[in-house]
């Protein structure tokens, strides 16, 4: 007899569950179910379709031949029955019963089960403060949403709006208000940081003034203390203690929680951030019930802890594992590294590990390189400049992440792809240092910037090159706790000179051997050239001549000028 | 007392390994010599000089802050002495003395030396036909070369061009040809592929392919018999068995041969392509004689045999790892996967370790899929088709090679590099399927090509999907021995059945599970779609009705139009 699995919910791991399944058990009785009348999108795709990029908010749900994914869709082309608008009610583990409820009629059914899917996804978070519940306060979450924020602001009814959190979609809305539609946007986060948890400060600063340049503001260590408004007219306001924003848009992107109080209350165990736990092979619990996507916990190959990673990519790779088992194979899901991406305007924005803040909490010793170089051989015209922060556990040397920014996303995105996968290996430094990408002068350097990173850091784990990132150094050259040496020419020298008078030093690096005399040997000195190599050389001969009170600026003024402009 | 280091040769490895000693070892007495007074200059920058990417040949020479890498400078600015114009002729290992020429005067030297480190790398091979000595018969060998030829074309000297060799350097100068200048250029090749050791014949027919769009005449498994022409007048033809193509210029790119001569003659070991032989610390057979970069060869961490793999950016890493080694520590090279990228035109290939005869020659049983997939989210509008080839061995699993071709270089390159230094951990398919690199709709899909190029070679090792290739396919199909059922729409299929007749049947795949006694049961099928799942669907759904012998064409219809357009 065939068996029959019921899958619960119909977006990205469930349609994968019940297409891989029908593909390797032809005779499987496979039963979706979903709360919405639309399934199988690609939710991730929601801030371009408002932004413009999608023009049509079916893109989102139709195949690369332009087959819309709806019910017939699923049943013709993938012989898969969509039952719409039926929620899952509880679960009768000992009978193997689903119960649900059909929303149309109220009618409620028991399904039985072979086995059961659990792909319920996450609802967006919204916060407890007054308002957030008002008309025209929208949250990401389905393609209603999508198509309501976009009618609103197409019909002009929309020139300000506020996103409340500065998380990936947070910062993809504004984009796309900002970008296409002129919408004056502000972003308010709670944190010190853009993108706090998956980006160190330093290289969170620079996706922080790349929102600034594209006229969006960002303030951040800020509340929300209400939103001020009625349910006629829609917002009117969002109210800091720092000051009240008008506007007519809301946007709450502050956070997800997890869809599993059924589940739950059927006695399936849920982790601290109350997803659901599953073993490698994804099963909850009862064998019989596997989960998977936003719902469920994923063990943080890094750190070891649980972790919530809602991203359309790994929901897939899991919804593969999950119809092999069904199956009777035995197919096995690790975790994540958390591996992250992200567009920011014509920026690209990559992650993979811990940030220096998590690997501290994790109890790591965390050293980190920055390095700014170019990201194909300098020479070659299309070359712009990349940004790769990698860190160590200082003892073992161990690689816990990396992150990268730059002008040319793919190129970004490229570095931090090829390190992701190692992570989990425990590869340690020197492995980055021999990494072995393509080359080719269109593409990259002879020695690439994901070396460089490596050598840096080994330098700066040897103890050979002792550095200071770009923010703690204003902080100590603001408070005159610090000279300068600009190693760089005299041209580019001469602003600073005349901003900052004499704690601003420049003695060009050719010169440096020669006139070794005239640097101040007794107090504490920065030293800054483009991007960092040569300020290190720097570091070294003055080292070499007894003058050690140095720190080696990370970056360089490459890293100034993106991270903190006004110091220019 | 400090230690005398000589380095003979100053391009790539050579300056690598001065700079670092010197960075570590600030007491160390660095000698550098060169044959030229031209050195550390990116060489594989040649074609974009030539090609006017880079205007000035200087360019090729001077770092990212534009300070010219003269003598001067290594003296200045790295504190290490170049001598110019000085040749290696032959090393007392006894004594530790190394004799050189002076090149200017004629004058003869012995210098003694602590450490010796030999990058002299390699020479352009001049195949023994006749004529392959005339002027105008260059090889890209150094800057000078360099610019004699663009000296040549930029005033107006020639209108044709041979390029005799479909390598990397080949094609690079191709394109440098036809590019700017517009020279009307043929690319003379023996094997009967494009890039004939870096990639299989299926993908280099993609390349092939754009090489003809872009103008360019390719011959393959074509031998040149001579190149007519005079000292005087230069070069006027090339001669091949097929006819005779009249030109001004021919470019030698048939490979490169190590110089080694003077270091073999003093004993040091040679492998097997005449490069020296070093451990994993870079020593050749005497340990205090090191040598790195296009003279060695180097361990192929999946064949497990040595190659000549003359890269700068590998010689860099090399480089370093001789002045640690110099220093006292220990620091290990292991070898290659052989990561390579090259851009053609607008496009991007890359591959990283074997092609599929590599791994047969090796002793592999390799079994590869053929995935066409869009680079970002389906949806995203600057999305393009993407082209994987994946190879494992059949009975192991494991990842032998992958190879990747895209409108988009760096995303193309990116897919190769996140897969290229996981082959030397000898990683399985499994782990492509989950490979967890960056999500986001602007740079990948959620099941992103790489990942399904993971699940098709899956589905091919369990027998799920039994693949043809598109060039056997076009085979078979022209000797009559297959159909095809294009289960594509309609209007797609409609000039095929034009074209084809009754050879080409239509059943749109939503229609096949009710049309499918339409289908002939008994005959040889090949199933056509757009790239290939829907046709892997439909194998499943004829298998599944007791239509077994049909074969899945890899990668659709996207596959055609690149690597066959004419059958179209």
């Amino acid at each position: 007899m065939s068996k029959r699995v019921i899958i619960v919910g119909a977006v990205a791991l469930g349609p994968k569950v019940a297409c891989r399944l029908r593909r390797i058990d032809p005779d499987a009785e496979i039963i979706m179910i979903d709360r919405d009348e639309l399934f199988s999108y690609g939710g991730c795709g929601i801030p371009y379709y408002v932004g413009g990029d999608v023009a049509e908010i079916e893109g989102l749900y139709s195949t690369t031949s332009h087959a819309v994914r709806d019910a017939d869709f699923f049943r013709t082309c993938k012989g898969i029955n969509i039952m719409p608008q039926v929620e899952a009610i509880s679960i009768n583990r000992k009978e193997k019963k689903l119960n649900i409820l059909h929303l149309g009629d109220g009618k409620k059914e028991d399904l039985s089960y072979d086995k059961l899917v659990i792909a319920t996804g996450a609802t967006p978070f919204r916060p407890p403060f007054p308002g957030s519940d008002l008309p025209d306060v929208f949250t990401i979450s389905n393609l209603h949403n999508a198509k309501a924020i976009k009618d609103k602001i197409s019909s002009g009814q929309v020139d300000k709006a506020v996103v409340i959190g500065a998380g990936a979609i947070g910062i993809e809305m504004a984009e796309a208000l900002t970008d296409l539609w002129g919408v004056e946007t502000t972003i308010i986060e709670m944190a010190d940081q853009v993108l706090p948890t998956a980006l160190g400060r330093n290289i969170a600063v620079i996706v922080e003034n790349q929102l600034r340049e594209n006229n969006i503001k960002v303030m951040l260590s800020q509340r929300v203390e209400r939103i001020n408004g009625d349910k006629n007219k829609g917002v009117q306001s969002v109210e800091t203690p720092n000051g009240t924003i008008p506007c007519n848009l809301v946007i709450l992107s502050a956070g997800v929680r997890p869809n599993t109080k059924f589940a739950s209350n059927a006695g399936l165990a849920t982790g601290m951030s109350g997803g659901l736990l599953v073993d490698r092979r994804m099963r909850t619990t009862d064998p019989d019930i596997y989960a998977g996507g936003d719902c469920v916990e994923l063990r943080n190959l890094v750190s070891g802890e649980n972790m919530m990673m809602p991203l359309g990519s790994l929901a897939n790779r899991q919804g593969r594992i999950i119809a092999n088992n069904i199956n009777g194979g035995s197919s096995h899901f690790k975790g994540t590294v958390g591996t992250f991406c992200i567009k920011v305007f014509e920026m690209g924005v990559a992650k993979a590990g811990l940030t220096g803040k998590q690997a501290q909490d994790t109890g790591f010793d965390p050293v980190y390189s920055i390095v700014a170089q170019h990201d194909r051989a300098h020479f070659y015209p299309t070359s712009r400049l990349m940004y790769i922060k990698l860190i160590a556990d200082r003892k073992s040397r161990r690689i816990l992440g990396i992150e990268a920014v730059g002008a040319q996303g793919d190129a970004a995105k490229a570095r931090v792809d090829a390190v992701a996968p190692l992570i989990e290996y425990g590869i340690e430094v020197d492995n980055i240092c021999g990494l072995e990408t393509g080359y080719a002068p269109p593409f990259a350097s002879a020695m690439d910037i994901i070396n460089n990173a490596g050598n840096a850091l080994d330098n700066i784990l040897e103890g050979r090159n002792r550095p200071i990132d770009v923010i703690d150094f204003i902080k100590e050259f603001k408070k005159g706790k610090t000279k300068v040496l600009d190693v760089r020419g005299p041209k580019e020298a001469e602003p600073f000179i005349k901003k900052y008078g004499d704690k601003w030093i420049n003695i060009p690096q050719a010169e440096l051997r020669e006139r070794i005399s005239e640097v101040p040997g007794n107090e504490p000195l920065c030293l800054l050239c483009d991007t960092g190599p040569r300020s290190y050389e720097a570091q070294l001969l003055l080292e070499n001549n007894g003058i050690t009170n140095t720190k080696n600026i990370q970056g360089g003024y490459a890293m100034i000028i993106v991270a903190a402009p006004e110091f220019i």
